[in-house]
């Protein structure tokens, strides 16, 4: 009955409803506080007068992933295809049950020590497994597949940006050295301003201050404008395309249906 | 015959020429002006001088809004649906009715003082009242369509976004926690910087110093236009359906039009 | 023959190759080379010690677009509307005629003198007249149009970023403005670090310096992106539409002429 | 046999599995390598602790460049085009090896010195020979035919941005001037406020401190948006109606190839 209710809740290819089932919400929320604390354990202000509760929220959302884990795991041997060992096994090897084993290490090995911080970063790996979600995943494949149908314009816009980013350093390094050689005295050093710029960041901790720095540089930013314009331009058309021949599709399928009923 | 004119004139849907009517027209200028006043009283040095300017035309403001909607409630006897005492309290319970209740409360509240601010506050709500106008709701029924059929597209946008945001964020407190421990000496202080580059608003305040740094704040930055050129493409291919379908629905109405004739 | 000549130069609706006539590219050129000596009478560090040039470059403009203009008038007498003294009248009082006389009296009334510079300015709308060529006069039709297409779609957008904006300064001012009056003391103030965030300018003169403050100019700056997405994305969809439009009637003029054939 | 190998290396369009031949591959990693290390000897900081490093790498890529060119040259005997001494004078012609020999010189002439830096960046010109690649070639012609194909609308909207530009530029000076003498004390000096503004680049170096400057000001912020809305709407509309068109040929062509079965 439970291990039952338990498979039903965790495999969201066998949730029939539309949304998520209970178990996956409270697990979505568990990821998530733990990220959150992850973050907000950085920041002495905030960790230092609340040690204890991070040191004890810890160990509960270590027992509730190893919980969910277990149970998830017991849960699947309804599953045909992971029944017994052997299926456990199979169901090990799954991505996602690989990232939550990964994930489940450094919990283990960090916990309530606030060291060790590039191991237990690897925590925040769990993120990914909420993208698991059969809805979000059909709007993530879309995304990508328009984003790869239009790969070779996207790395020629990339191609130009580059160009334009190492041209716009190159000149206001000419222009602006000998006057300001902290910052525009090399290219490297320039391109600190010309990523700044072209991209419409402008932070404003380097600007030229020649006449004739000033005049390259207002160019430079108005090319910035056509390198985010170019690739939204791409990215419009190719999501425009990609929702185009769904659409397509669903009317084909609805087409058909008709035809079968006379 | 006044009560048959400001039923015209307050009813929208029975106005039968294009644009506003008089009356909506005043209602919508008296409601720009409270909201400018109010704008304007927390501005000390527009205020002080003008005080009994400010006072009056609180009074006035109310006493308006209070005609506006007695004449309202008074001629909306005129509709067979809110005709009598019944018919009125049914006409009160629409959401439009009771926002100008919530707004009239605070004026009378806070008449002629300029504290409990956050009371005085809710009185803009009365902005809102402006989107009834037939024209616009259309328009922002269109945008809102065009916006939630590609909600869970937006939705990965969002998540991709805030992906970025936090690993950004995360690699410059780690690069940066040293060198500038006021700005970077946390991931949640090290956010204020991700979320002003991966913007493009690019304030300036902080900004790495180290090589490394610049160089993934460089990147971050180029990510950045990637997150602006996503939802974009996304809200152009959406709107572009959306205004298709719109058309084909004309053409398809036309065209049955045509049909009838022969 | 020198009339003729004239008139087939000035006319760009007679003029038959393509691109713009020897007289309309001077006078072009003209016409930019007054606006920028313009631009830089302002910059003393300029005007100073080129006194003279710009003395006489003033009479030289004023000579030349007197002649230009006398020259068009003579001219235009070829065309049967425009012939004779009342034709002339007819021709003066065609807008862009009325533009160069008003840009003509300034040029007199101010010339070789630097001051009234109000007067001086009005030179600049010259500039206008460039808009007459054909070809950028269709592209200009075009863009009215797609925009105009969509205006109510459009204003929407427009009020959603006014609401955005009141409402996100209203928050920084009650949040800031004990911590830094000079600059969130009021909401009219506090607008202009709205502003800049919104549009995603970020001049950086003033950012909000409390944790609380930060989390809502955060949000602010990524709700900045959706107003910059919303309006790129009407705009594409009414361009996308209306090449497709003028496309369609290109092909069906192709079309007619196919079955005329047959 | 070598002289065979040679050649279908270097000719990529005899060149025929997909992606890149072996030796372009090494040509590409080469010529990257040669920008790169042109970028970091500008930098004193990298330059001058290796010194050596960086003369011997000029040596080999020099030998290497010298290398690659002759070894072309003379495989592509094989090509009927290119054969005998005429066949190969022929093939220098061509713009690659024009561009290839112009950026040989420099890397001679030179060679082991740092100074003659003009010279020098002419080699960075063989970064263009990166575009021959097949399918990078048919992205770039795409993206040119779709910004070519809508250049007037561009055109326009460049010229709209350029009278803003000025505008909001000569607003802000009559404005700021007695205020801020040194930024805005001549309608050049404002233009940099303004170009910075009208692309939302807003550095911050300089900002408008009058109450009427900044409602300008915000203003001009609120129509850059307009000015980064505009291109980006119709060069997306260009791409989409560009990878329509490729695609009804796609289907056109298939279309005639199941014709051509019955």
């Amino acid at each position: 009955m439970l291990k039952n209710w338990l498979y039903h809740q965790f495999d969201q290819n066998h949730w029939n409803s539309k949304g998520i089932s209970l178990l996956n919400m409270l697990s979505i929320f568990f990821i998530l506080a733990a990220v959150i604390l992850q973050i907000l354990e950085t920041e002495q202000t905030i960790y230092e007068p609340n040690k204890n509760l991070f040191y004890w929220a810890d160990w509960v959302l270590a027992i509730i992933f190893t919980l969910e884990f277990s149970l998830r795991l017991w849960s699947y041997g309804l599953n045909p295809q992971y029944k017994g060992i052997r299926g456990r096994l199979r169901y090990l090897k799954k991505p996602r049950n690989i990232i939550d084993i990964i994930t489940l290490i450094p919990f283990y090995a960090t916990l309530g020590s606030s060291s060790w911080l590039w191991l237990r970063s690897l925590r925040a790996l769990r993120v990914f497994s909420l993208i698991r979600h059969r809805v979000l995943m059909s709007a993530f494949r879309l995304l990508y597949k328009a984003v790869s149908s239009r790969k070779t314009e996207l790395l020629v816009t990339l191609i130009l940006a580059l160009t334009m980013l190492f041209t716009s350093a190159t000149f206001l390094y000419l222009i602006e050295r000998n006057v300001q050689p902290e910052t525009f005295g090399s290219i490297p050093r320039a391109l600190w301003w010309s990523i700044a710029t072209l991209t419409t960041v402008g932070y404003g901790d380097v600007t030229p201050i020649t006449a004739l720095g000033k005049f390259v540089a207002g160019i430079t930013a108005l090319i910035g404008l056509a390198l985010v314009a170019m690739p939204t331009g791409i990215l419009a058309a190719a999501f425009s395309n990609e929702f185009q021949k769904r659409r397509e599709e669903k009317e084909r399928v609805k087409e058909n249906c008709l035809t079968d009923v006379y």
